[in-house]
């Protein structure tokens, strides 16, 4: 589904905010992708977000899943609104392993007040081979400034 | 609802295992308490964990908790048994504000293979005020080596 | 936690709200008790509304905890409001076996847009022994006319 | 993704258990289609089925999609297997409209003990269009007699 956004200043709105979310620069999670209900971010794997196996914590997980799941329905929220995660599940599908990762988000179905979107999250391992290792479901806010 | 722990060093295992989640240190989260079927987790407030607003990022939130009722279920399982999040759901209550953050998890049903907890994150304000800001709803799987 | 109503006949505006969900009847759900932000509906076991082990299909645990989470929520609300459910997770404990059962929702957090309530669901066997087969964390949303 | 059922018999077995769903018969669901790791379960509006609204009762979409889910599931199990639901959340994205409805699982991650799956429920209105009306996440676990 595409959906057509009503901010034309989306991507560098998405830019902004996610330069403001001071925990990417700590974990090194960047932005790689904005499209209209869309958003993926990218974040190379280190030995400090990790769990007691050397597995990505499902928590780091779900801070790049919530952030990508945000941003992609902030894409389609009208300008100067305000986005925030009503609530959001994870299933954690496989061990998170990999050189890196990526979150993809889609809105599977935008709204004026609540937004819900699908995150998918992908071990990166050699090359280009992508391993699903877990999926969010979420519910996102907007709030008219 | 308490619960009879079936390893006797649940407690030192719990720590030792906590001590390899390389996470917990880079954040600079502490584990507070440890009884069978129940885990709080400490997180001062730190300006480069926030999200756009600077409130602690839901994924910084759900990091915490997800550990406490990680370590909550494990408290319950026998010595040498391996504990993994198999899902978990979040409902974002309140603005995540506050000098420091607790985690607080229980163990709702502890079970041979597979365990459900509760984790409520509190932010501590001023003096011993907590406000509730998130509940996590988490199932824990027992994996026997 | 209590709340104050800010209907005054919210029981009365519960009740009949009740009796318009047809579902009820077809299963034979009745509504218990209604106090500011906990309702409780209360349904007896038919050989027809089970699963194919004979339990409770997870479906009907799950129509019971939905409708006293929505009323709970409602019980907060402005008179005039209307009720939706957002989203909900269920966590299914055990299996749901009884003579009857009881879900029992509570508000953990009123909002003017958003609630979010818990609901558990018990088994009732022998006299009073309750068994608590299922929980529910669910969103609710308050829509003004 | 498709996946090779091990269970030659699955289809069978499906239609056998669906048979024993009490609860089926009493809401007039039918089993649509089986295929290794999707299933469809069809269910023509009754208005006896409904919410306050007319709407079909969330827990009535919630009944048909997780059944639908836990024979996604099973028909990836060997044979002999038991099929239990773990957990689920529902998003409800619209209102629950139409003539019918249907409920399609697909298996997202398969596994000896636990699965997971997907379930759209869409509306069918007028001949052939189908509106997505609320999505599950579901966790499936395979009890081995």
């Amino acid at each position: 589904m595409t959906y057509p956004p009503s901010n034309q200043r989306f991507a560098e709105d998405i830019k902004q905010s996610f330069a403001q979310q001071s925990i990417m620069g700590l974990i090194g999670a960047e932005l790689s992708l904005t499209e209209p209900g869309i958003v993926e971010i990218t974040l190379p794997y280190r030995a400090d977000l990790a769990q007691q196996n050397g597995y990505l914590h499902a928590g780091i997980v779900t801070t790049i899943a919530d952030s990508a799941a945000g941003y992609a329905a902030y894409s389609l929220m009208p300008a100067g609104a305000e986005v925030l995660s009503v609530e959001f599940k994870v299933n954690l599908l496989r061990p998170a392993q990999g050189k890196s990762f990526l979150a993809r988000a889609e809105v599977i179905k935008p709204g004026r007040t609540l937004t819900v979107a699908r995150a998918d999250v992908f071990g990166i391992v050699e090359s280009r081979d992508r391993v699903l290792i877990a999926t969010m479901l979420a519910t996102i806010i907007c709030l008219q400034k």
